[in-house]
């Protein structure tokens, strides 16, 4: 049973043959393993030799491994002649600034925790964005191509994206309109009691019983179906989404649990009285509905499912449908078509495609449109589409704006970046401490009600305490206001404010008059909601971070404002501008995102020639954040530890090269491969792909020779199941198989795993011919490749395995997306340590 | 003086050494080469022998072509292996649908020509998008990065940028201005003329006479000023600038004489009375301007250069502020930030890069809030920001629509795509005639002139034939209105659309009242300005082809509209809907740009909620269009030769191997070369890049052996010149040479040619180590890779050169843009012919 790398370096196994020569790397990985919790109760340790940055490679060293692996020196005369590695250490500590600091001391402090590991080793795939050319491939796609059979495709998808669209569409306007209602109906029952109470004098308990009550139950509803039934459509989605347009295996983000789990579970989020939108949500749940229609099959119970075909079936297809869903759905929220597309664009079209951005649009561009008819069909006039998106930030009587603001926005905005940080920073540490201690799931439900029960709480609290009276007429009709303890026709000012949905309050702070609310309800507002804000995002629930995030910068905005107002009393007299821009600082501050986020707000406003003092906020908030720490979003996503690929190679690696990034040795396969050395590989390695090399008699035992192809370990696990094997030197049974059993199931049905694979004893010295299945020309590098090279070659063709050849084209190592995305996470710590390069050993 | 190709298939040269067995494939080049115009005197011959798709390789051809290329059979295993290549050519012939059969012929019609031939050859080169990576290159960087130099890049790049938006604006707003003021006196005296025989019943001869002068002797100059200073300038610079971010490098394309050509051309064409915009050039000169401030120079004499400095000379860079430049020139023209953005992301950003994408957005803001501001200035009221654009269309009282009208929507994008393609069509004839016969500069001038006159007679012939009047309160501001022969207090409709400026022309057709303009002006001036627009794009003049499509459009729109008004009088009273749904659709079946198109309608537009109806015309039309023709810049770039790569590989090619698709055989340099063989292998090939392979002393003469790197013409070029070469044996001269002597001078200076090269007879037996200087990681792929992946490879990594190498790392074949960019031309005929795939190798 003893298998063997490339050149001939041992695989270290439990039996621990361990070569003299390798002894001092490999006690590192080994005594890592210890701590780790192993999943997959993986048999074989393998533990492979990193090129360390922290050494210096010596000279002799070179040679010695050169000599080991059968390369010419030549392989490793650039890194040999490079300057010493120490040099470049150095000058790389020295040059990372300031601003990566707490992020490296976070994952320090994050990375150690062996859940992290975990997650990094195991949890995460990469996606199948590249083409598989294979011999049968290239004779079914003879057999397919047919002028119909394109036709056909080609109107399908239009009318998929029609469909997505549309279905967004109704999905977005059913959210809508089911919250609006109840949310009224609540916010009017408990109206009516508190003004009961404050006029006939009776106790404030029934009131603050009653939305206590009726709050948490509905929290912890939602909180009980996102975590019970499917915990990936917990929080806003978007980052999940991102990370699969990107390219990344999201188990079970997009069947039928996650977007039952989403849709419902924001509408209980929003009626459970949470700080939180529901725009993140939509975007998700758009994808899931496009990924759906696409593959004409979801997945609703543990293996049932509706099957209409299988045309669009890949990775490659599923995503761009997912693309449109998202963009959809965003488009559907904000009423931002372009803006929606070019979210997706952002992250999915890592290489910009025409025809499928204007499919993206065309599907955002339906979903607004039906969106707005159906929200204006609801307030009774269907033809006058005057509801272009869930979120709208209304019309606003005069937008203009004079060049000596610009100096207060930018003030403003600096003040977003801040305190964006400063949520970002807040949430990072509660999500931190929610993995740690909050792991159970009743207890994340129990959490989720706490959150619900402390919000309500407050809010009655405030409405309470904070005894300003504001005439009634100064409110638009969005608001539902309580008396409280005030006069008749005036109410208490600060029940506008909690007396309805976040969006609610959002409009309401963008539009009522600038003497709807005073300097004392505002900054109590602003610190309450800010720190429900933060409690909030993180939970096991459906809840989006626009919203709230819009409704913090508004309030401060608002209070701005106010000063700006009273200061210059002539020139200034609307607060709503300024509300704006700090509500546009603010989601700057904490999200970061770039120009879709810019259109999205530009679009919600309705007004291009307000774009420039957006975009000035919305950029200088950024960078004021950035030099804090990352979004919210990357921080989540980091945390979360999913291989995200960036959209630049990172900085100063310029002189890092391709075989130092490469995880090596790899493990080859012949082109006649015997099963039973199959089944080894797979058993101990956790890759998904394999490349394959020439069958040489002589070295029967080595996995070395001149690269031939690659294979994918799905493929073997569907060739060793379905048994396409003979003894040696006889033919393999004529099954028919075809591309299409190779296809990947995901996000449907059960992944083959080796456990479904039985095979006797004596089938293990069978044979199997990959010749017909493997990718025949896979990509390759040279090992002096430089790592940004390697990085835009990943991000521009969708890549998930890169072969690194040597000289005689045979195969050194093996760069995945995971080597990729260690190393951004690893540079922005100012040290490549070698203890980080070995997580993924175990 | 012998040079060898790979393996052993001898160079056919003047002496004619013919192999027998390559006899057959060879003739047809020599042939070929006979009836071209050597510009470059090329003294060798080369006939490459190519993988013919129209032949069926028979076995013993594959074995044969492998022993002479010393390849194992297994590099072409995979094609012989294929369903023979009749069948494959069968069934590509008859799944191209019939939209191709009229690009087919017109290839075939213009393919013919030696003009078309050579431009192919000889006028095209890639730019350099890719980093060359060399020891010297990565010592250099070593040195160079330091945290300071980083920063300044990072502040100097939004400086810059910031500067390109400021400076479109000042550009944007100076045309405009001046337009406006001299066309506004033009149009005046005229309309006194004009009005003073018609009442003082005195000939018609001296306004007529006044107005030919003026506008043919304006019209004159402006062609005189592109024709002899600059011809890149002519036309509308959009293809050329989609072509140069696309990666084809368009000699004198960014210098200052195309700039000055380009904005005083525009100005002069408009006020010559041209049917034309001044939108498209502005996108050009907005891109010279960016260029011009990145590289800190430009280039105003024979060689005299402002120098500043140089951090931002590479095409990448330049490449990146050209973008921002186009953006901002859109921007400024439309009052379309995001449309701009979107304009120079589809054609510059294969690889969409957030960073970039972001600094293009800021610099398209600033510009389009800086013409903004100007223009208001210029208006008397600069903080009401009223003018966001060169055209805009205005604000529309109403522009809600109803579902009933859809219909009727998508009727006029059918007609507008079939009439699009009726223009491009026109044109297209237009042009190959132009080609033909119009080729002496003065001819160009003249036609210019002829043009003017005949508008400038049409436009007097019809104000005076078509003898409509109506009350001047219906007319705008925006125009000038002659009596004619009308009563007081009445004026000649047809007069407010020619004695104005086509912009003018647009906004009278879009908000004038819908009794403005009866249905024989209307038809009348539809068929006119039709005509004239068809004659003017492709004049050697300056000239945009925007505002003339969209005023043909707005025309019959309108009198769609004016229809829909009689049969409908209670539903619709607005003709200004119709005129801008038909704007849209003549656009969109003349251009058929895609959702950068759409974004900048809908932004001039200012109201999203007419997003729809626009997006859904746009589509419409595109689709009709694309039925019977190309779009009218890509017919453009297709007469040019220009090898611009499309966004997707060209259909049904799958099956296509980068073997088929190569140069074959492909001649190597030694890392250790002497000067005489660099020579020799310079004078006979007009490759920009050469594979570098070991230095084998067995078989010194052959070009054969382990790929270690590439080298590019120039640099062999720049190590020439500099002598940076010794007898065999010895170290070089220590000439100290940087990375930047290689930089590309593109726009500026001379390019280093072989003329400039002197060396002795004594001096070409040393010999040159190349190995400092080459890239010493070439992307490399195996022949076996299909062409959609190499056109991958190349559109996403902006490669130039891919090198095909065998099983064995020898450089077997060399994939070029050019490669590519015939392929498609090809595939779109239905029959990939040898005679084309030959072109080249003359």
């Amino acid at each position: 049973m003893a298998s063997h790398a490339n050149g001939d370096i041992p695989i270290i196994m439990e039996t621990a043959i361990i070569d003299d020569d390798v002894e001092d790397e490999t006690k590192g990985g080994i005594e890592n393993s210890n701590g780790v919790e192993n999943e997959k109760s993986v048999k074989f340790t393998v533990t492979r030799v990193k090129n360390d940055l922290n050494r210096v490679k010596s000279e002799t060293e070179v040679s010695r491994l050169a000599t080991r692996n059968q390369l010419t020196p030549f392989d490793f005369q650039d890194s040999a002649s490079e300057p010493s590695d120490t040099l470049v250490q150095n000058s790389i500590t020295a040059l990372l600034s300031s601003k990566f600091r707490d992020i490296s001391k976070r994952i320090r402090q994050y990375g150690d925790t062996p859940r992290f590991r975990k997650r990094l080793v195991s949890k995460w795939e990469s996606l199948d964005y590249d083409l598989i050319e294979s011999e049968l491939q290239a004779q079914e796609e003879e057999t397919n191509k047919s002028k119909k059979k394109l036709t056909l495709m080609f109107i399908s998808r239009w009318i998929i994206m029609f469909a997505v669209g549309i279905g967004t569409a109704l999905l977005a306007a059913g959210v809508q309109i089911s919250v609006e209602i109840i949310a009224h109906e609540k916010f009017h029952l408990i109206q009516k009691y508190i003004d009961r109470c404050s006029t006939e004098s009776c106790t404030l308990f029934l009131p603050i019983g009653i939305w206590v009550v009726i709050n948490v139950v509905i929290t912890l509803l939602g909180a009980a179906l996102v975590t019970y039934v499917q915990p990936v459509a917990a929080g806003s989605g978007i980052p999940f989404i991102k990370s699969y347009l990107n390219g990344v295996r999201i188990p079970g983000l997009l069947n039928f649990r996650a977007f039952i789990s989403k849709t419902l579970g924001v509408i209980l989020s929003i009626l459970g009285g949470l700080a939180c939108g529901k725009e993140g949500p939509m975007a998700h749940s758009g994808g899931i509905m496009a990924a759906g229609f696409a593959k004409g099959r979801m997945r609703y119970g543990k293996k049932k499912e509706i099957k209409f075909y299988d045309a669009f079936r890949s990775d490659h297809e599923i995503r761009d449908f997912v693309a449109a869903g998202a963009a959809s759905g965003v488009s559907a929220a904000f009423g931002a078509p372009v803006g929606g597309t070019l979210f997706s664009v952002e992250e999915a079209a890592s290489f910009w495609n025409t025809e499928l951005v204007w499919r993206v649009f065309f599907s955002a561009m339906v979903a607004c449109f039906s969106t707005n008819f159906l929200l204006s069909a609801f307030e009774g006039h269907p033809t006058h589409l005057s509801s272009p998106g869930l979120v709208r930030f209304s019309t606003f009587q005069n937008l203009s704006f004079d060049l000596i603001e610009i100096p207060v926005f930018l003030v403003m905005a600096v003040i977003g970046g801040l305190a964006g940080a400063l949520f970002v920073v807040l949430n990072y540490k509660l999500t931190v401490f929610r993995r740690k201690y909050i792991r159970r799931k009743w207890l994340k439900v129990l959490e989720a009600g706490i959150v619900s029960l402390a919000g309500a709480l407050l809010a009655f609290l405030l409405m309470y305490s904070v005894d300003e009276c504001t005439e009634v007429k100064h409110y638009s009709d969005h608001a539902i206001t309580a008396q409280m303890f005030c006069k008749d026709k005036s109410h208490n000012s600060m029940s506008s404010l909690f007396l309805t949905t976040p969006e609610g309050c959002l409009k309401a702070l963008l539009h009522d008059p600038h003497d709807a609310y005073g300097v004392i309800p505002l900054t109590v507002f602003i610190v309450v909601f800010f720190l429900l804000g933060v409690w909030t995002y993180g939970l096991s629930v459906s809840s989006g971070v626009f919203i709230p995030s819009l409704a913090i910068g508004a309030a401060w905005g608002r209070l701005i404002g106010l000063g700006v107002v009273e200061l210059f009393p002539h020139h200034a007299k609307d607060v709503g501008k300024y509300a704006l821009i700090g509500a546009a600082s603010m989601l700057g501050g904490i999200l970061r995102t770039t120009i879709s986020l810019t259109v999205i707000i530009v679009e919600c406003t309705g007004d291009i020639s307000f774009g420039l003092p957006i975009m000035l906020t919305l950029m200088i908030s950024k960078w004021v954040g950035d030099f804090f720490t990352t979004g919210l979003y990357d921080m989540n996503v980091e945390v979360s530890g999913i291989p995200l690929l960036s959209w630049e190679p990172p900085p100063l690696c310029e002189n890092i090269k391709a075989s130092e990034v490469m995880s090596q040795p790899v493990l080859s396969l012949h082109t006649e491969e015997k099963v039973g050395s199959i089944l080894e590989i797979l058993e101990s390695e956790t890759y998904g792909g394999f490349p394959v090399v020439e069958t040489n008699p002589k070295y029967r035992q080595y996995y070395s020779g001149k690269l031939k192809g690659l294979i994918l370990k799905n493929q073997l696990l569907v060739l060793l199941k379905k048994k396409i094997f003979a003894p040696e030197g006889m033919l393999p049974p004529g099954v028919n198989i075809r591309c299409k059993d190779f296809d990947n199931p995901y996000p449907v049905g059960q992944r083959l795993t080796l456990k479904d694979i039985e095979v006797t004893e004596e089938e293990k010295e069978h044979v199997i011919d990959l010749k017909p299945y493997m990718n025949f020309s896979p990509y390759t590098v040279g090992p002096s490749f430089s790592m940004p090279r390697v990085f835009k070659l990943f991000r521009g063709l969708g890549l998930r395995h890169l072969i690194v050849v040597n000289n005689n084209y045979e195969p050194v190592g093996m760069v995945t997306r995971k080597d990729l995305a260690k190393y951004r996470a690893e540079s922005k710590r100012g040290m490549l340590k070698v203890e980080h390069l070995k997580i993924e050993n175990v």
